[in-house]
């Protein structure tokens, strides 16, 4: 154990590493730094097992800055830790191109376990790795052989707590009885507009008892003897989550302590001086880093690497026993899918009967599930219908950590951010389920997994108004356009069952980045131009599925989605006579924009500036591909409650509508 | 009081008439109306305070379905109850043009008091009710002469209590000790997936207990003494807002009582005979209402009446004393605007220093409240940064039920909620402040505005890239685009601050529909163009800010908000020579695209294809104004930590890449 001299003097350098690194800024939040110097630092140094030499060991534990506008405490930790972060990073924080952005990015930085900022994400992105863990334990963990035992740690702020997110991901980890997860709480009374009283008075403690939590409490979160204490006792507890209430103050030692104006500003100057008075540190240098500081930090890192060396013999151990075990958990970490994978995938014909896409996806599913056993996943209380359910697995649950299927209940927002720390694993493909119009709910989980390059998949059924009955409350009208604007998510909207298919082999063989499954509810026919060019087609995010005759069209229809087989038919009908008349299935727009502009043009040639679209959802973003000539048959409003073919009428998407659309934009010759 | 056979018989009338809406509807929710009938009955006749013949009576008592699917429950009591809601529309559940759509509706059905079925919305709605009967009181009700002191009823579910939303409005609910809210939470231990026990284990009562709220329980949901007796005590406390868990049984009577298969499924002919068989309610005729079973409504509604008439006496009596109230109150009622509110509002020069939107937004609102006392709102504890402080103005708070300004903490989307509970009132203009990124916070609730048609303003603040070094977690990107695909939204990016008095200008005047204001957090030059043109320009949604010369442009470069000023500037050093170059401020993609064709061809004309767009967001959404031919200026990725400028310079918004990019789009003849 360290002396309580190397321990002042870490404290010292983290707090006024991060005063430097905002005054250099002239930007950031000392406010946060400052009072939770003390917890970080016997976190980083009595607890957290880390070997900065591999910052992916597996089993490492996680620690999660939920509160992420502290980051310049983070840099700081992970500076002494020993990770890739020389001071020369710290001193441009919050500038183009640094390792030390003005939130902590995961990819970005090395030991930045998740990307944090938005609040309340990352606590529930931890309840995602406190349940990977359970879950890889439970598949890989042996007796006496544990691979899996890490725990994740927490610093979260009012802020964080105040976030539905985080009451959702609660009752989730306590529900689970998830025992390797220590949340600490920087209980400092201020949060932007002043005294968290204005608006938050409840009992937190007992808010988290009771959806079963362990609660434990530090009034002084200097008292370093208290924290070590509640750190034991927190590392002590595995069969729940803990809470732990640490009474903190924002800004310690600063003119400005225990007030807002600390939260989000630079101290100044002056402020900063008197600071570095108040609490004995040096006036200068600046971004000072004492040698005795980071004795603690060499001494747990080196603790770490015993720990990591212990383990890596532990799998050695394992690999001499099951083979095959160990080279599925090597071959998971690194990404790949097994050999032979894609054989997996059910092949659907025009001789099928007509499926919904979902149904079709809960096929898919259920196919890649048998090969794949890094798919784990479930759905917010809609497992039926969103057809996620995997036949034959047990539910994820205490008694069977093995589970791959978790029922999230009515919780798509936690759903979201607990995909993400499942992702973040490396070792699992985490798939969740809703209906598209709550995805809406969970918009800013799906937000980070792209900011991440996460690979969750979305499957999001009940795609458009022909939902039907339950009206204009569950009809996704804006959504599709919502979901394809953030970027690097791709967002797929099949046209049958062999596009859904094709859709599952992109969605799965991804690694960068979430992938969005957008599903009907209703039936769809399986279309005979599907099953030979959806493969190619689909992975283009667009192609010609049928044309009248060869060469330049005199009218393109595109679609997406259920709209494709009304535009066959639309189609079909207006090539009567002479005129080419071609269909494009877009599922993509994305991969499609992604495309050489020869591909692009080849499929909507540009002499042809008579386009229709069909798509039951807002017209926004279509004009890409249809031009300012073209047009769309959408939806300008709302839905409405009614059976889906009345919808069809109403609303014009019938073969009469579109031919009539279609022949007003392109007369007959 | 009536007998208790009379209610049996409305309670048998209103389990049979859902069972008979689901039926004939082949589609709909049976099991929650079987399990509640009892409660929502007694709701209605011994609390429920109503007026049938006056829905929009303002002191009425609210009650919200939080748990919408159960629809057909609610249409039974308006039925029964005595609203325009006849059998014939009970008949024709879920069909086109019925009054009696999937989920409840408001403005569709009369008496369905706010939209519902996303669940935790209704909930959450149901705080924004309970606060602005506060805040109205505080504003009008006398000593011994109260006009708003009516109660919100909410029945709640499972599925809406494990939302994120609710825990954030129960927190907020507490902390201001809505003693006038009242919330039943229909504990049928079932959701969708099968026993809630799957995934919901917390402990409810002590859960909200920790929040502020008095538990109350009902063993026995079918024990109509108990009931009333939990009804009478919930009634009499005032102090705290109050959670009745009620233990119900799913489809109680019918052969899958108790079981998720009840939920969304319509019993079928079988299954509903035999639960009429086992509830005694005869097999004939369907849709049957005994007339006894109107007798408790009736006699609840003439106590409403009277009720209703005694309030009018109070009205009267304050008229007499306090003109000036009454008219207001009148005039907010009728959701007019004082006479000469607009002379308010600020006026900008380009004399003036530069100002960020936001900072004008934070004038113009001070200004607006000054005149419009209806103005109520607050932020998601970015008071400051959002500027939507009132000066003077106290907070909202238990001791201050007439304050106007609402702390909501760090709770967008239950702000979200309860602003649309705020404007239900009728006479209470909300708005409410986050930044632009944390609006995916509290879409769903955006969404339920716009589906209400509600006037809410929605203030997002820190509008692109440009806040700078908080990096890519804070920095919209797909949010804009997001929000002009929700129908009915109009979303205003204003250029300047002169652009901004008339963005606030068209919020503060729309009766029919929400208005989200996005505005920078940096500093913007105030426009020598935008002072005579905006006022006609913003309200068109886009117009020619500036020209080189008349005529048909070679160039247009489009803009909205802080990219305007640099458009502009782009414009003036590409019209060197004969180059007829024109700048467009496109503020309001929805207010253009509603324009007639005359005036979007007059600011864009068809000849000029040569068009560039320039936003700091996703391109996605904007060919529709810059045509296939045209480019976007924008972002296809996130952003980067680092100050403003050199994120400018980084991503291309500087003067120098936009004009090289023109200069490629339109070479120098």
């Amino acid at each position: 154990m360290p002396t309580h001299e190397s321990d002042a003097l870490a404290i010292g350098t983290l707090r006024f590493l991060a005063v430097d690194m905002v005054e250099a800024a002239a930007s950031g939040h000392p406010g946060a730094p400052l009072g939770l110097a003390p917890l970080a630092h016997l976190i980083w140094t009595r607890q957290l097992r880390f070997d900065p030499a591999d910052p992916a060991w597996p089993d490492r534990d996680r620690f999660v800055l939920s509160c992420g506008h502290a980051s310049a405490l983070l840099y700081g930790l992970l500076h002494l830790a020993g990770y890739d972060l020389p001071v020369a990073e710290l001193e441009r924080f919050r500038q183009l191109g640094s390792r030390t952005p003005g939130h902590p990015e995961h990819g970005h930085t090395p030991g930045v376990e998740t990307t944090t900022g938005p609040l309340g994400q990352g606590l529930a992105t931890a309840v995602g790795m406190a349940m990977a863990a359970r879950m890889l334990g439970g598949r890989f963990d042996r007796p006496g052989r544990p691979l899996f035992g890490h725990r994740v740690w927490v610093v979260a702020s009012d802020g964080d707590l105040m976030e539905g997110i985080s009451a959702e991901a609660a009752s989730l980890a306590g529900h689970h009885r998830l025992g390797n997860l220590k949340v600490f709480w920087d209980d400092n009374r201020i949060s932007i507009d002043g005294a968290t009283d204005l608006a938050f008075s409840e009992d937190v403690g007992a808010r988290f008892a009771a959806q079963g939590w362990r609660i434990l409490r530090v009034d002084d979160g200097n008292d370093l003897t208290a924290l070590e204490r509640a750190l034991d006792e927190a590392a002590a507890e595995t069969q729940r989550p803990v809470l732990v209430a640490v009474r903190t103050h924002i800004g310690y030692g600063s003119p400005r302590q225990d007030s807002a104006a600390v939260h989000g500003t630079p101290l100044g100057a002056e402020a900063a001086r008197a600071t570095r008075e108040a609490l004995g540190w040096p006036a200068e240098p600046r971004f000072l880093v004492p040698d005795a500081a980071r004795a603690p930090y060499r001494e747990a890192a080196s603790r770490g690497a015993a720990e990591h060396a212990a383990w890596r013999e532990r799998l050695a151990g394992l690999a001499g026993e099951e083979v095959a075990a160990v080279a599925e958990l090597e071959r998971r970490l690194a990404g790949r899918l097994p050999d032979g994978w894609q054989e997996a995938l059910p092949d659907f014909s025009a001789a099928d009967p007509a499926i919904a896409t979902r149904a079709a996806s809960g096929k898919v599913l259920n196919a890649l599930a048998a090969r794949l056993p890094e798919l784990v996943g479930g759905s917010a209380d809609l497992s039926e219908s969103n057809s996620t359910l995997i036949k034959g697995e047990e539910p994820f649950s205490p008694e069977r950590p093995a589970g791959r299927y978790v029922h999230f209940g009515v919780r798509e927002h936690a759903m979201g951010a607990i995909a993400n720390g499942l992702a973040l694993s490396g070792a699992l493909r985490p798939f969740v389920g809703t209906f598209l119009i709550f995805s809406d709910y969970m918009r800013p989980a799906i937000r980070l997994a792209a900011l991440m390059g996460q690979p969750v998949v979305y499957v999001f059924t009940h795609d458009s108004i022909f939902l039907g009955e339950d009206g204009p409350t569950h009809q996704p009208i804006g959504q599709l356009p919502a979901l394809r604007a953030i970027p690097g998510l791709v967002t797929l909207r099949p046209a049958d069952a062999c596009e859904t298919v094709q859709a599952w082999r992109l969605a799965a063989g991804r690694r960068d980045g979430p992938t969005a499954l957008v599903l009907s509810r209703q039936k769809l026919p399986v279309l005979a131009e599907t099953a030979e060019r959806a493969r190619q087609g689909v992975a283009r995010g667009g192609y010609v599925l049928w044309e009248s005759a060869p060469g330049t069209p005199d009218l393109i229809l595109l679609a997406t989605g259920s709209e494709v087989a009304l535009a066959l038919d639309a189609g079909r009908q207006l090539a009567a006579g002479d005129r080419r008349v071609r269909v494009v299935s877009l599922p993509s727009f994305e991969l499609f924009a992604a495309q050489e502009a020869a591909w692009r043009d080849a499929v909507l040639p540009p002499a042809c500036r008579r386009r229709l679209a069909i798509e039951a959802a807002s017209p926004f973003g279509w004009h890409r591909w249809v031009g300012a000539e073209g047009e769309v048959v959408a939806l300008d409003g709302f839905g409405a409650s009614a059976p889906a073919e009345d919808l069809a009428a109403h609303f014009g998407f019938t073969v009469e509508a579109v031919v009539e659309r279609a022949l007003r934009l392109a007369p007959a010759p």
